[in-house]
């Protein structure tokens, strides 16, 4: 069993592509600093359905220590930091899945 | 490249375990009847969190032609009635992923 960790984001209106791309620079930096992370993957929504929300983060990891390990890490919270200025909206599920 | 669909659903207040327990066996037939599914992981929020969503389905598909198969396709149509009656909220992204 793992925990899948999943988030999306609406970000706020004036939002610019370049402060989305600084998101997706740090987020990609992560997998190389947070040992929990089995596997990660984060885009911008591709505009092939109305009403999604913008942005979305998928985090697997072994177990509920492996998120809070992810949740809690310093450089995730820097991360957090930045996304949490340009948030309108966000919703997270953690699930179990087969890995 | 691929695409990942991600959908997360709050419940209504008096949505039972039952009815969830549906959702999931629906759920659960449809990668052996959308062949354009790559890989498929659903489930109930573990509660790690505080204010999450309750359920994820997140669905790998190759590119925005094999989402809209998935979307339209008639068994996952009708899934999302049954899904759709117990819907308090909905947040979805389709984004790319490298496979």
């Amino acid at each position: 069993m793992g925990i899948r960790h999943v988030a999306l984001f609406r970000w706020l209106p004036d939002t610019t592509p370049e402060q989305v791309a600084e998101v997706e620079r740090r987020l990609g930096e992560l997998p190389g600093q947070i040992p929990e992370l089995r596997a990660y993957a984060f885009g911008a929504d591709v505009g092939v359905s109305t009403g999604n929300f913008d942005f979305a983060v998928v985090a697997d990891v072994d177990d509920v220590d492996g998120f809070r390990a992810y949740r809690d890490h310093p450089e995730h919270q820097k991360v957090l930091g930045v996304i949490s200025a340009l948030l309108a909206e966000r919703a997270a599920v953690q699930f179990p899945i087969t890995r």
